[in-house]
């Protein structure tokens, strides 16, 4: 008998891990409360509203049901927009024991508390924050399912969970390696979606590459900064959670967080951009979030600022992204920080 | 009277250099061997075969007589091919004197000797090579002549020429910052070329999106490592020069690197590539200065290596990619090559 994990939710990104698990012969149980999106997985194979035209493997089974979902199954595998991921772990708890590898790969935090959504699921499960797992990368879910090569990081500060998680993965077209810095690739897949938003905004107004690039640069920088500050190896930023996936954020379309700031920068306001996207933009949400821990943690975060001055204080995008072209910096090394990186080495 | 500058030659960053000098106010000579293009310049104010559709300031003089070109310039900005930098450096040196700034904008090296472009330039104008600046960072041309915002980093040893260099081009749309790692600004410019042409292949091959954020996550890890290796600041790049530049070369259909690339991707052999650009494409010169170089310093040049083997010997591209996607590494540190950075860093 095939060996069996559960995902929850069925999502875009989620849909997409369950095909990679399906692709590694195992039977995938594919948890969702929406009972007309069930019967579409389970009878058409198909999961037409968050991955059009695709079709899907027949070894995934769509539930609404916790108790079958996770019933037997080795693994659970977590994919919740970050303001249900509390409620999904809660409903998981009396189902789950402690030798199931928890893996999770929601990229934001939890707004109202700013925790990590390690964090929240340890706290709901009422286990180790150690052995939870996350998984990040540059990673769009509608290149994943057609089975284009795409590399991936896994974390856990136990490193046997870490390992796990990589051998539940991997397989030809989807590389996966490990990390010890959970913290950092959870931060650096969190905090990048706001530079995609800014680099969609500045794609809006018209301002082109170059422009684009140097938004990249110093947002890279602004992350890692508030990275290093919150205990992460700035390393990680350089790696594929990092500048890997705002590269592929913020330079496709198939990204979320670019199409928001992109129809921002043409001037749209932002309930018409939540309306017309139809699923979550996580990097507004963590926006909001950075703004409160950058004012926490003292550290400046001159784009994540300017943008929630934009989404939550109506400033003109335009405006925005002249404040941050114009800054009165002179010298690279201040842009970069460098303070920050020695500091973090000696 | 204005002041003056004179730029060598005129392909097409050397002219979107002097528009950004004209919009200075300055008088600018531009300096070419071609007498049509000279007459094109002159007559029509326009440069139809490297920057298309596109009018010139008039304040912009073409000319073929290099003492005319430079004659009362207290500047002289070279942006001539890797390969012709030395002779143009040479013409140059009888018109040159001391007190004339030298900014130069090659990305490249000189493929025979290995040698950078600033200690090219300095061996034959007879000068210290800590006086030259380079002038690199992320910025297409066909963007820079049309105004859109732009940022670069001017770098010198000579902490004075850097800033002489920051005055003379910094303008509302085009910024300028300093960087005092010659070195790394050089190196960068030059070796994320080669990641370009590769990132370009990934896509003739159709590989998508994920799988060329991971070979530019990988790519800037490899470039890093021979960097430092040569004496750069790995945080240079991190920086404009390095990510940046990567960015906006790599991910544009501007470049002519990534258009080389994926020219190689969809199965068109080398000679063909060439003669269809029309223009140099640096990254096939660097690749074969960099596989040399990688032998010579004892650092391990994966993506170099397999884009070598590609260009020179033959081998089919999609073995390349596959050999890069394959390689048996587990950890993400191992790829980023911590050791490196902590080495630097104690």
């Amino acid at each position: 008998m095939s060996e069996k994990a559960a995902v929850l939710v069925a999502g875009s990104w989620g849909t997409a891990l369950a095909s990679v698990l399906a692709d590694k012969n195992m039977e995938v149980a594919l948890w969702t409360h929406n009972e007309a999106q069930k019967d579409e997985i389970n009878t058409k194979h198909r999961n037409e509203r968050f991955l059009p035209g695709v079709d899907l493997s027949n070894r995934m089974v769509a539930t609404t049901d916790m108790e079958a979902a996770v019933s037997g199954a080795k693994a659970v595998v977590m994919v919740a927009p970050s303001s249900a991921v509390r409620e999904v772990a809660r409903t998981l708890k009396p189902h789950w024991h402690e030798d199931m590898l928890v893996v999770h790969a929601t990229k934001g935090f939890e707004t109202e508390t700013l925790k990590r959504i390690s964090t929240v699921i340890a706290e709901e499960l009422g286990c180790d924050e150690e052995r939870i797992v996350v998984l990040s990368g540059p990673s769009h879910a509608e290149e994943v399912v057609k089975r284009c090569p795409t590399t991936v990081v896994v974390a856990s500060q136990e490193e046997k969970q870490a390992d796990l998680a990589q051998d539940l993965f991997m397989n030809p077209y989807f590389r996966v390696y490990t990390n010890r810095d959970m913290v950092g690739v959870e931060l650096a897949g969190a905090l990048k979606n706001i530079i995609a938003l800014g680099a969609g905004m500045s794609d809006g107004l018209g301002y082109g590459d170059n422009a684009k690039a140097a938004l990249l640069t110093r947002g890279l920088a602004e992350i890692t900064r508030i990275g290093v500050e919150m205990g992460a190896n700035p390393l990680t930023f350089a790696g594929l959670a990092g500048i890997g996936d705002l590269v592929v954020t913020a330079t496709s379309r198939h990204s979320r967080n670019w199409r928001a700031g992109f129809m921002l920068g043409e001037g749209k306001p932002l309930n018409e951009v939540l309306s017309s996207m139809g699923m979550v933009v996580e990097g507004i949400r963590t926006t909001k979030a950075a703004h409160t821990i950058s004012e926490k943690y003292q550290v400046q975060m001159p784009i994540a600022t300017q943008l929630y001055h934009v989404l939550f204080e109506g400033l003109d995008p335009r405006t925005a992204v002249e404040a941050l072209m114009g800054r009165d910096r002179k010298t690279e090394m201040e842009v970069m920080s460098l303070e920050t990186w020695e500091q973090w080495h000696t």
